[in-house]
Order: structure tokens, then C-alpha cells, then sequence
């Protein structure tokens, strides 16, 4: 079968390999559909670790082709998502529930052959059916949405909340979409591209601003800016240092803010620790996605998310290579590569 | 001015009595509106006490006629809705945070002169400022909803939840409504007449359920059902025993329960405690508003809740005694006192 | 070997079988001690579902005596004690870090071989470590004291607490107990056998009733009783449906109800709704111990629980069917089988 | 009487000023004893906005001496402790039950007459009674053990917890205590002076470290430190750029962080953002007493906090003025104002 493989950092191309044999708990997926992801960039360059050869590729779904001799509940022929975490079970991060900090944390795509690929395995406790009538580029879309879900879940959103969101990326547009739907009624995008505001605004954030033409605590805060005095909750989504700091700026007093973006390791930001306490914020990562998987994957099947119009493009195997060795084309928000186009 | 007056349990008519005089820290509030709630029909019969002479009503909204001398922050002529529930901030329930189970709780239109009148006067702390441009009759839904918001906030209701609502009462179609606000994507009502069952489909209901036509704990849990397995938050909001019994069977493992319904004082329901334990229900009171009052105001004046379908009728001050002596007419959700038609 | 062996529901006896032989993922362990619950009683009068032959016994500790081949992080030699129950990993429940709720739960002692026996197999990420100088016998209550943690946790036992524990059985006390450590500064113990009360009070409780001889509710929650208006917190322990009942009537207005206690299936107990919405009670189920049993084992390793004066007698396996096949004589707290003694 | 009075900015002294008179819903208080509180210092040296001229000090009890018209449930001979924080009850914080962050907070002791004098007026839902049998000197620790309670509550410390103390102040003497009654298995205080180090020991730290004589974080954290990996909490109460930045990499995956020190408005601190969101750690901050008053008080009561031992000295009116003005003086942990002993 095709792989597009890592085999060094700075070196990716498409490859044939063996097509791989589901042990006893396995599926054998035929992918339909893998996103393309930062982290894949990141580990083209170096910037996060990985285990040359791997097939990358995390944010996958496709098509049962093989059930392992153990596994019940999948047939042939079932459309499946894949969770490309997988936890040990066995650490005291698992033991604790506290699955996504495990401390043998094995992601298919970075640890272990993923998704950009004709096919893939994973353990059948990794796999979500989907509905046989979903289109096929909305599985990929689980894994993202999961980590959104989760950060969306830290966060309390609930009805009536004024929420913002930095960061217009795809993880930015999604998190905006689940704070509508968690019943936030004002929800303000921060992003640089002009497109990706207007597409924000298109899926439920209420208003938005452009952080190169405005100040966007002034914009969002002051007394006549679009939320005076703040938000009850703050999505960083866009993981740079200006927008980690803005974010603790723009919560309101006894508001939350959600740190999802991933900034370099080592970068240092700033933050008041008086107003941190005077203001009584509260701070919390976000990582990953756990226990978030099956309900991503349901709200995809209910078809309440906006997916279409997140797909910026739809690229062969044979073009992967060069879309992740490469930066994002400006208003780019999901390159997605979907293997039977090839 | 006039005045629906309960002047003994089983005694209400209509008066002239002394227009109220705002002391220091209190608005004087014209009633555009007051809706007529069970608890005033409970009042009537004797069945909740009370302290008559007084004027019921505690679901109203209103423009600011004076402000108290010591009075900041409102004007002549602003609209308002008021909180009824007024907690003394010195018991140990108080002092605990748990208003809305003050001990010395002082209820507007229970334990003091309400809003079935021309004028009520209010502590300023009670009253909340709603647009110029909201319909008039919609501010006296902040107080039902302010209920039903406090029973989905401890539901934890969340994207992707799936929710049982048990009775099609004002309570019942508005619960409906903010779970699919939180972002709940199935959502099943329960309740007799049909044009209820109707309506609920149209503000969010994604199915519903004729309790007189079918076994419902089968037609919704059983593997062919509508939600197999069960939900997980049922909503009780119909208050009579055999809700109560269904709502714990209707509750996935591992789901939650809400008492919303006011059932009988000293009716006693059956429970299987082997359940509750084995499939680690919670089952929780949710009383009144404690901390909802301004951000049910907010939503209703965000206009994301349907309130004109949830009104039936509007009468004026001198048909509001019979309405309130009678039971609700069959189909009628909520009948609305609107003193100006008078 | 020998192993105590459940062969039909009402039969059951020692008998030679062979050891069992770890798989690569497992260890083989020497048991030190296996306490007697009361599932195994039930187990034995077919009052719980279970598959014979098997050998019972799911609070077990013991010497690590041989690693599967794939296991690293335990050797040969360590005292392990071993969580009983095992989730699969791969249902909703699983999914959504019920992992108590799994639908496949596989339970060491009741679906598959346990610890009433010189040996027992069991997954590694089943075994926590420990400490080499601990008394062998404490090992046995890792298991029944992480399923009272949880219920604690559910609680929100903070400082200053009061607490109510209904039943004074093993369960109960070591509810006490964990109490007393979250920081309640009143406990209160009801149980019928004055031997209990009286440990209990040794062990963290300010008082004690005797339910045969007062009126509990009144003697608690009256204005001149031992907690008037009630507990913050209510664990009911006793499993039978009188103190089930009480125990919504034991809590405070805004308090909450705990039920740990295994009452038989199809039992109905009472309670009244209306009690339940005004006085805004929390009722939850506490089933097992869902991440809980590292936090357990590293309690008793930490010597913060008294473990020997709940040891009422040590049994040899010649004398565990007896014990399982009779009820708990008078007095009795814990029985431990301990294979060494034979 | 006498009081001390701040008269402005770097002024104060005592003065013989008129005994305050209660209004109707009010008790006049005599004062037995007012801790001094390093906010006392800032008003002081004008870090802390004031209106002066005031009396200072928040942290005081005493003895009802007269009763309101309008009060009830107090008695002139009760002894008392006084919640300083007055929240307005009709901001949109107090609205949210966020009274801790009330707009309008009045303070007394900062906006209005506190503490140091021989009597102080508060209004009554303020007032919480103590045991007649008290030492009178133990009310005054009401105050600061509410503020620690609300970051012990805010941390959720549970009986295993391992928690790391930073400052050994009194709010970290009473934190270590705190966290030993909330169930926390390991304590570990970080303060730079021997004694106190020495005292947190005896008060329940498990460990202590000197941060200027070991990298603190080495110490604790690394795989032979005192807590490798890190605490489940870790609580800042030294309010210096050091230990904000120590404390979030303190913390253990998973763990919370909660900031209860002041540090200097406007001194910015760094941490980094990989960090928090790999380790997906939470940090609140924690600030002042909300809904913790009647419980500290019960906890004071109770006997269950070592108080005699933080007290370092207690001083009369007339040294009061002084002991403000100063630093504290070396190894002094509180210094009480006891106006009888003037
Ligand atoms: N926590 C988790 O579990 C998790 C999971 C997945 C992804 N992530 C992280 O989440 C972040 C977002 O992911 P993504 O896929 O959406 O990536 P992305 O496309 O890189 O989105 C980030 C966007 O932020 C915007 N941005 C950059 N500087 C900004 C500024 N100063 N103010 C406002 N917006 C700014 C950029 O859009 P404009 O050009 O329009 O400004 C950029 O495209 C990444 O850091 C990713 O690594 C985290
Ligand atoms: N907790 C609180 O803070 C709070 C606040 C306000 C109101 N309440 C209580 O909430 C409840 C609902 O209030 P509401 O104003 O909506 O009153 P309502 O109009 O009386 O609504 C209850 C509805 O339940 C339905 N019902 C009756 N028996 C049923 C059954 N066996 N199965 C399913 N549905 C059944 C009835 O509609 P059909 O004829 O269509 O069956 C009835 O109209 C009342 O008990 C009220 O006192 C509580
Ligand atoms: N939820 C879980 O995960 C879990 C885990 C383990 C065990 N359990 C269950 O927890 C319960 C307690 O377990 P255990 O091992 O402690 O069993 P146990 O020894 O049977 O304890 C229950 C005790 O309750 C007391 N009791 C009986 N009737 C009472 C009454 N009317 N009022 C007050 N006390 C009464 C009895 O002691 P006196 O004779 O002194 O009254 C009895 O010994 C059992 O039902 C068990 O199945 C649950
Ligand atoms: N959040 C709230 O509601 C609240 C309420 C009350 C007080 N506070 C604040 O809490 C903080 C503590 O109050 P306090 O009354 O205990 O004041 P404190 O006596 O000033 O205590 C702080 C102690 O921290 C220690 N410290 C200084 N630098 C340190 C370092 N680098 N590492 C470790 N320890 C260091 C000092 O003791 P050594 O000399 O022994 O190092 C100092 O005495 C203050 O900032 C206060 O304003 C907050
Ligand atoms: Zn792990
Ligand atoms: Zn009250
Ligand atoms: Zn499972
Ligand atoms: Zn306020």
C-alpha cells in the first residue's frame, strides 16, 4: 500500500509498504479521509518527537476492512473514527482517570503508523462507528473536535456565556461553533485573516476583531468595547505568546480562561499574579481529548457541526508530502488528504 | 390602585387599595405583565402558606415609575423584571451561599404584596434592567426560566447530552428549550396532550412521548427505543408521583435526575435503591433561582427563547381572580395578567 | 495449590487445583490475606450473579511471585495489592471514564479466579506496590476502603463537615474513618451492636446512636438533638432499606445523601419529593472504587487508617467455606483468610 | 474610646474618638482582640487604597455590648466574630454569588471603621458567635483562616492529597494546617526562616524546605526529591515573583496551583505556557472569605486549628500605631492588638 513516511527529520515522502495485519484486537481501516495538522509539521521539523519511520497522520477515519480475530461490535464495511491516543492503563496518570497526561502516551501517527496512509490499524478501543450515510470527509474531523469538546468542557460553557476565542485556525472555528452550541450567546473570534472572521461570523461568533488594526483588549473590555469588562470564558487557540497573555486580559472578573494553543516549549509568557487573585481567574490547560472522542464523533453524526466549510482543500497521498513539508497557504484553515482521489 | 387581593385561602378578588410607596433602597414598578404560576393556585386553595391579605403574583416585569431616595443605577422608565426571592443574607444558608434555601426567605407575591396589581414596589437588589425594545410581555418569563435555568445548570447538561423532559408545562417547554441551548442533541418530552407534545418538537424536542399511549420507561430505554439505555439527565417537571418513579428508571448509568416538579408535601415516591447504587444515578432537588435571575433576564433578552408560543391568553386585572380560582384550561401553558388591557 | 472453590450456587469447598500461570501481561502473586465480604456470601447464596467454578475473594494482597514476560515496574518479591475490577476499555461507559459502570466489568473473585487461595493471577495494571514493612494483613482492605474513597470523594467531605454514617459494618467504619480525615469535625455512627459504637467513637466518631433504642431521625436532627437540622453529608452503609430511608431525612437542607449500601435487588424504599426539591438534596450512588484504589493502598501504606482493630478473626483457607457459608457472627467486623496460617 | 486611627497616608495614631452608635440592623461590638494583617501595613504606606481617615483592622471578635432595634439571634455578652467584607448584594458579582468580587465591597477596616479600638459597629449578618468558652484571642483568626479555607475549598484537597505550601506566614501556617485537615498525606512548606519551618513541622508539614539554601524545586521535584513529580496543589501565600513562578512547576501533571499571596500590583510574572498545557495544570486564584466565615469560625471553635502558637505577641492600643507603621519584626508570625490589656 502507499504511506506518506517520516523518515528523518526534514525528510517525508510517499513510499509503498507493507500493507499492515490487524493482530487479534485490531481493525484494518482503508482511510477515507486524514487531516493535516500543525503537529504533523512539527514533526517534519523536528519540533516534537517522534520515532522515525512513522507513517503521520492522526486525524483519520475510513472504512473497516478487517476485524481482528478478537473483536466484536465492528463489521466490514462499518465507517469508523480512530482515537490516536492511546493510554497505557497501567500509569498513575491512567490510574488516577487522568488519561491523556499518561506517561506512556502512544499516538498513532506519531508513535505508531497513522493515517496518511491507504490504510491503517489501531485497537478496536481506539475506533468510533460513524453513520454509513456521513460524508466521508467528516470523520477526520473527530479528533480535533474532541480536543476542542474538552476544553469546552473545562471551560463551563453554558447558556448565556460571553465567550471569546483567539486564534482562527481550525481549532479556533471549532471551539467557536461548540461554544454556540454549549449556548454561549456572545462570542467575539480574534484572528489576523479577514476570511476566517467572516467565516467565524458565519458560524456563530457574534461579532469579530482584528488584532493587527485594533487593540483587542481595549476592543473587547473597555467600558464601550464589544464586552466590557470581559469574558466569562477565553479560548487561547492560536498558541503565541501575544495571545496567551491577552487571554487573562480579556476574562472578566471570576472568569476562566482555557489554554488549548501549543506554543514552543521553553517560551515564557507574562501574567499580573495581583490580578490573577484580585480578579479570582482560574487557568486551566487544555490537552487532548479525553473521554471526548465518542461525543466528537456523535455531534459530527448529528450533523450539528459546520464541517464543509472548515476544508480549505482536499489533496492525493502524492501531494501530502509537499503540504506538510510546507507552511499553510494564507486562509488555509483544513487541508485534508483523502487517498481514494489519488 | 387595583389589586388582586387573597384575602383568605379560598377568598381573591379584585380591590382598590393605596398605591405602594418605595421606601429608600426600592423601585416603584408599573406591572406590564405577571403570569399566573401554579404556586398562585396552591396559594388560593391553602395548599402553600402564605400571609393574606396579599397580592399574588411573582412573575412580573414592569417599567420603574420612582426610585428610592437612596436608589443608584435605575431610572424612571426603565424596564425591569424582579426577582420575587428575597433571602435575608444572615442565616446559615446565606452565609453558606445557598440563597434560595434562606430561612428566612421573603417571597414578592407570597410573602409580601406582588405583581397581579398596577404597581409593586421592590428592593432595588431584585430588579434587573431589560431592553426598551423587549416585548412587554416577555419579562415576566425571567422568573420561570431563571427555575428551569438553575435545574440545567446542575444537570450539567452539555453538547452532545441526551435529555428527558417529563411534563409539558410552561417549566417542562422551557426546560426543553435551554437543554438544547446547552447543546443537548436529543431531547424527548413526555407529557398528555398532544398540542403540547406539538410544540415542544418545534422549540427543540427532537421526539416525544404520550405517557397515556404507551409504556414510557419502554418506549424510550428498551434497545428498540427512542434512547436506549436511557438519558442522561431526565428533567421531572410535571410533579406528580408517577414522574417522579419514571424519571430515575429513564436515567442512563451513571445519568442524573432533576426534581423540578412540586409534588404533594408528604406524597411519598418509590425508588429501587439496588439501581440507583448499581448503575450510579445522582438525583438532585433543584429549587427555585439561586444566581440565574440576570442571566435568565440576559437570554430573554438576547431573544433566544421562544416565549410567544408559550403564552395562551392574556386577561386583565378583573379576569385574573377567576383565573387563578380555576385550573389552567386544557392546552393552556401560561395565561399572562396584563393590567393595561384592563 | 489449594483454592477455595464456589462450584454451584449453595456448594462450595477447598480443593486442590492447579496454579495458574501468568500471561505476558500478568503476575503471578502469593496471597497474604483475602478478607470476607459480604459479596461473597451473596455470591455463595446465588443472590449475585456469578460464573462457576470459581475461586471468590476480591480483596486480596500478596507477594509478587513471578512477572509475565511484557511487564516491567514490578518484581519478584513486592507486596502488591490488587484492584478486583476490570474495565474494559473499549464500551461507552469505558469511553466516557465511567470505567465503574463498564458494561463488560470483569471482577477478579467473582468472573474470574480470586484470592481465597495460595495463588491468584491478575493483570499488572490491576497490582499497585506496597510497602515492604507493612503489616501483611492491611494489604486485604486496599479494595473496600478505595470503594468508601469514592464515595467520600462524591461527598465533598471538607473541613468542617458534618457527617452522618449509617451501619457500622467494616464499610461503615472505615467511612468514619476517611471522614475524619477529609476534615469532619462532627461524625455521627447509628448501628444496632454497642461493640461498634463503641469502636467507632475510637476511631473519629463524636457519637454514636443505637438504632433499637432511639428514634434516629430525632435523635439527630431534632432542635435538641446531636446534629440539629441534620448533616451536611449522609453515607448509608447498612444496605437495608430502613436506613436508606433515613438517610434523606438525616440530611440537611442542601446536603448529601450517599448511598454505598448493596440493598437487594427489586427492593423498593420510599422518600418524598416534595422534601427533596424544597430542602434541594443531592442523592448519589457510590459504586466501587473508580480510580481510587492507588489512592487507598497509598493511605494504608501512609498508616492513616486503623486497619487491625477491624481484623476480628484470621481464618485459614481450611476454615473459608465455613466462614463464607455462614453469617458474620456477632460482633464481627472483617475476617481475613490468610493462606500462611493453614 | 480609643482607637487608632489612619489619618492619611503614613499618619497614624491613637486617638479618643466617640464610641460608634449601631443602627437598627447593627451590633456594637467591644473589641477583645484585632490581629495586625500585612494589608494593615499597605493602607498604611498607601499601597492599598483607603479613606482616611479610618480605623484599621479586619481580623477582630469580641463581645456584643448593644443590639440593634431590629436585630435578633444576638444577645449583649456574646462574643462574636466579624466577616469584614461587606458585599452590596445588587452588583452583577453578587447577582452571580461571586460576592467575593462585589463591586461595591466595603470592607471594615478599610472603608469603614475596623478593629483597632475598644469598639467597633458592624451590621449584623456580619456577626457570627463564638463559644462563651473560647479564648478570646482565638476570634481574631476567623478572618484570615476564611481566606485559607476558600483556597483549600478552591483546591479541592482530598484525603491522599500531597500539597506544597509556599510561605510560611500565617496564612501558610494555617494553609499546612488546613491541608492536614482536609486529608493531605504530604505536606511540604517552603519558608525562608528556621523557626517557622520548625513550627510548620509541628503543626503538620510533613517536610519543610529552606529556599535559600536548596533549588526548591530540584528538592521537590526531581525523581529523588521529597515529592518527585510534584504536589497535587500547591497554594502561594508569600506574594513574591519567586514563588508564583516556583509554583506552577511545583505542581505535578494534573495538579492546581492556587494563588493566595499579594504580590505588588502591577509586577508581572513568567511561566510557561507548553508547560501548563502538557502538564494541563489548573491555577485559581484565591481571594478573600466567600461563604468560609461561619465555617472558620466553627473550625475555631471546634479546637481542631492550632492558634496559640501563631500568636507572637499581643500588644496594647497605644503600641498599636507602631506595630503598623513597622515591619514585622524577625521570626514573628501574628502580633494581636488586645485593647483590655492597655
Ligand atoms: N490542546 C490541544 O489538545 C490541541 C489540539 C490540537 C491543536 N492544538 C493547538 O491549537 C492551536 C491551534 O490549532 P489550529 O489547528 O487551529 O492551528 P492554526 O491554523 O495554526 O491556528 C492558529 C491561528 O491563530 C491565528 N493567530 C496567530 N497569531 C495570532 C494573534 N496574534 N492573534 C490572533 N490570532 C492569531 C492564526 O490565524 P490568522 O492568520 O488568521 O491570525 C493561526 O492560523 C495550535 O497551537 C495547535 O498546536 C492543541
Ligand atoms: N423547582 C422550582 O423551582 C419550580 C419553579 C416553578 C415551577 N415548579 C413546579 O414545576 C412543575 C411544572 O410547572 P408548570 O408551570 O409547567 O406546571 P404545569 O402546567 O402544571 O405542568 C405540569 C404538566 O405536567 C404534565 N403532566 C401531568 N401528569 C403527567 C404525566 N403523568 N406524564 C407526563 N406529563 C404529565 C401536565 O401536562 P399534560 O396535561 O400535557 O400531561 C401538566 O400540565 C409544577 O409542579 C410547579 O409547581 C418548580
Ligand atoms: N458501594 C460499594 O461499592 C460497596 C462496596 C463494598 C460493600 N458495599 C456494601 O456496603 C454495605 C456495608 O458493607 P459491610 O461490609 O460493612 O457490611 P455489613 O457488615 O453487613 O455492614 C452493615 C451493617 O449495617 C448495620 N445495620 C443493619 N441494619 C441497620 C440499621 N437498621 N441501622 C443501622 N445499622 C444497621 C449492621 O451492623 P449492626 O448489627 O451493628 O447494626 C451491619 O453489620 C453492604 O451492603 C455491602 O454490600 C458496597
Ligand atoms: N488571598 C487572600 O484572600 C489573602 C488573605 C490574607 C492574606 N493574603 C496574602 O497572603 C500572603 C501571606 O500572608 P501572611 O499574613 O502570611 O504574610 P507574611 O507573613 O508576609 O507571609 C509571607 C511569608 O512568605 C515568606 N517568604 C518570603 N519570600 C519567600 C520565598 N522566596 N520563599 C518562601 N517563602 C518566602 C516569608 O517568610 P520567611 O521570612 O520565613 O521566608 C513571609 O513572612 C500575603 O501576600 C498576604 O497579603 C491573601
Ligand atoms: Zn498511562
Ligand atoms: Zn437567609
Ligand atoms: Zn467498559
Ligand atoms: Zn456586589
Amino acid at each position: 500500500m502507499k504511506a506518506v513516511r517520516l523518515e528523518a527529520v526534514g525528510s517525508i515522502s510517499l513510499r509503498e509498504i507493507a500493507k499492515p495485519v490487524p493482530g487479534p484486537d485490531d481493525l484494518l481501516v482503508r482511510i477515507e479521509a486524514c487531516g493535516v495538522c500543525g503537529t504533523d509539521r512539527h514533526l517534519f521539523h523536528g519540533e516534537f518527537p517522534c520515532r522515525p519511520p512513522v507513517t503521520p497522520g492522526h486525524e483519520f477515519s475510513g472504512i473497516v476492512e478487517e476485524v481482528g480475530t478478537a473483536v466484536s461490535g465492528f463489521a466490514v464495511g462499518d465507517r469508523v473514527t480512530g482515537d490516536p491516543n492511546i493510554a497505557c492503563g497501567r500509569c498513575g496518570q491512567c490510574h488516577a482517570g487522568r488519561v491523556n497526561l499518561c506517561s506512556n502516551l502512544t499516538a498513532i501517527g506519531i508513535h505508531r503508523d497513522g493515517g496518511f496512509a491507504d490504510y491503517v490499524v489501531m485497537p478496536r478501543k481506539q475506533a468510533f462507528v460513524l453513520p454509513a450515510d456521513l460524508k466521508p470527509t467528516h470523520g477526520a474531523f473527530c479528533e480535533p473536535l474532541g480536543c476542542c469538546l474538552h476544553g469546552v468542557d473545562l471551560a463551563e460553557v453554558r447558556p448565556g456565556s460571553s465567550v471569546v476565542v483567539l486564534g482562527g485556525g481550525v481549532i479556533g472555528l471549532l471551539t467557536v461553533q461548540l461554544a454556540r452550541l454549549a449556548g454561549a450567546t456572545t462570542i467575539i473570534l480574534s484572528t489576523r485573516q479577514a476570511s476566517r472572521r467572516a467565516l467565524a461570523r458565519e458560524l456563530g461568533a457574534t461579532a469579530s476583531v482584528d488584532p493587527t488594526a485594533t487593540d483587542v483588549i481595549d476592543a473587547i473590555t473597555s467600558p464601550a468595547g464589544l464586552m466590557p469588562g470581559g469574558a466569562d470564558v477565553v479560548f487561547e487557540c492560536a498558541g503565541v505568546c501575544e495571545t496567551v497573555e491577552q487571554s487573562m486580559r480579556l476574562a472578566r472578573a471570576g472568569g476562566t480562561v482555557v489554554i488549548v494553543g501549543v506554543t514552543p516549549q521553553g517560551m515564557k509568557a507574562e501574567f499580573e499574579p495581583f490580578d490573577l487573585l484580585f480578579r479570582e481567574l482560574k487557568v486551566v490547560g487544555s490537552f487532548l481529548n479525553p473521554y471526548t472522542h465518542r461525543r466528537a464523533a456523535e455531534l459530527i453524526a448529528a450533523g450539528v457541526i459546520e464541517i464543509d466549510r472548515l476544508i480549505s482543500r482536499q489533496v492525493t497521498l502524492e501531494e501530502a508530502p509537499r503540504v506538510i513539508a510546507n507552511p499553510p497557504a494564507p486562509g488555509e484553515v483544513k487541508v485534508l488528504v483523502v487517498p481514494a482521489m489519488g
